[in-house]
């Protein structure tokens, strides 16, 4: 899981937490932590608490990818209102961030599965050209890459098996209002699999010629809809080197086993919930989605 | 199905309608004879064409209850952007809406599903008081009746087996980010089901003990999303007289119905595609909808 590891600050209107564990590679290592080994490659300054990181070795996640470089972490500020698909940012501090330049530990070289969380495209493809032959690699992106280097991120798109987007930059990458045509193009462009992410509304999955519509987990004790996208990747490509299956069909259950563990993580700040779920809380939440969806 | 019959002027990304046939009670009365026999109940003007009549008569909607009264047909005029879910009202013109005091022709009062439309709940609890022993009644709402009369619209709540509304209105009227928390507060009020429509994003159902979430029909091409809900609404109690079964099972059967046929009706403006469609179409979307939400 390649991508970043935050201090974060985030108000809703159910509470506040104040500098505490975030980031997307963190979000994505925790929760696929459920279902496989991973290895989290990022970059923390040395204010980073050492509690963290036990916490994260308490979950098997190897941090031989975690720099440490001088300076602060990065930290993200923001605030959510009643409508909690929308984050509002009031603060970034790249800190060490900005001099980010991911390497990867020779044992990472031969991995199967990986998740290049959102970060510039350029950067994603420095981490991509050090992987020989993974089985699956997914990447997410972010409006600023579509407004600032559609092309880099292009030319990353075309190289990816699955590319993840929310609704709003697949959108936006496209030009077109309907989320099934920009899913098609995407697969024009290379990747075998497209998830448009719809926040709390559930999210598409568009492979070659089909479509799945997976509808949302509907929570009643909603806190911190912080790191959904990324604990959402990180349990969908658990689920795939789990079972080592890429195919259509395991891929639907991997993006309802992916929106499972983001509903969970939305219950508590930071990554409180997903602390302390366990493999069979999955499983039990995966079986009342059945139901749920049911018709 | 009690509601308003309008002449729409209507602008979308994908082109514009003028003064073309509108109105709740015509989206929902179209979409239900898709399965049973409809009788519309509402007002238009001495200017309204007969060509819509024409039209209603042919999709066997009964017209006992439209009354022509002397002035102008109610007009609504808005747009959409490139998220359809939001429309953009520019102008209402209430013309011969602003005297219409819904009285049921006799042969409806005994009538066993009833659909009040949004409208002025006041004038919905009069048509209330003018059936006898329905099997199911279910109402419609908006945000500016929960703003202006929510007394009236709470005794009205209490009256009805279902209550639908969107997902902002339902948060408003409750005060609360959740939708699983405002379900469960209108089934307290006294309604047997609850259904939260979520525009493009699919549908909540609630009813004793129980959650639907109904996927969205991913639609390719999406012209106007005009009536979506009251088409919506059409086509769910349609489905329920048609089999006159109101188990919570039947109802989900009825939230894939009434969303498969309100996925029809965005494919174009006005209700050009809901003329053309058969029940044959609606039963062959039904089972697309099934194999794109399984998982």
């Amino acid at each position: 899981m390649v991508g970043t590891v935050a201090l974060d600050t985030v108000r809703t209107p159910f509470g506040m937490a104040e500098e505490t564990l975030g980031g997307s590679a963190v979000y994505a290592s925790v929760a696929a932590s459920l279902f496989a080994s991973v290895g989290l490659v990022g970059v923390v300054g040395r204010d980073f608490p050492k509690q963290h990181i036990d916490f994260l070795r308490s979950k098997g996640v190897d941090l031989a990818g975690l720099e440490t470089l001088d300076g602060d972490t990065f930290r993200w500020k923001g605030y959510y209102e009643y409508d909690m698909n929308q984050a509002h940012t009031e603060d970034t501090l790249l800190n060490v961030l900005s001099r980010f330049d991911p390497r990867l530990p020779p044992e990472y070289r031969d991995v199967k599965y990986v998740f290049l969380a959102n970060t510039d495209p350029e950067i994603q493809m420095r981490v991509y050209e050090q992987i020989s032959k993974p089985r699956l690699v997914m990447m997410d992106t972010m409006n600023f890459w579509i407004e600032n280097k559609k092309d880099a991120l292009s030319r990353m798109i075309e190289k990816v098996d699955v590319i993840l987007t929310n609704d709003a930059e697949a959108r936006q990458f496209f030009d077109t209002p309907s989320l099934v045509k920009a899913g098609k193009l995407f697969l024009e462009m290379g990747p075998k699999a497209v998830i448009i992410k719809k926040g709390e509304h559930g999210a598409l999955l568009f492979t070659d010629g089909q479509c799945f519509s997976a509808p949302a987990y509907p929570l009643e004790n909603l806190a911190d809809p912080t790191g959904a996208g990324d604990s959402f990747a990180g349990g969908f490509i658990g689920w795939l080197a789990r079972t080592n299956d890429v195919s259509a069909r395991n891929m639907r259950k991997a993006v309802i086993f992916g929106s499972t563990i983001a509903s969970y993580n939305a219950e508590d700040f930071s990554l409180d919930r997903l602390k302390i779920i366990t493999r069979d809380d999955v499983y039990n939440r995966y079986m009342a989605f059945q139901d749920i969806a049911s018709f």
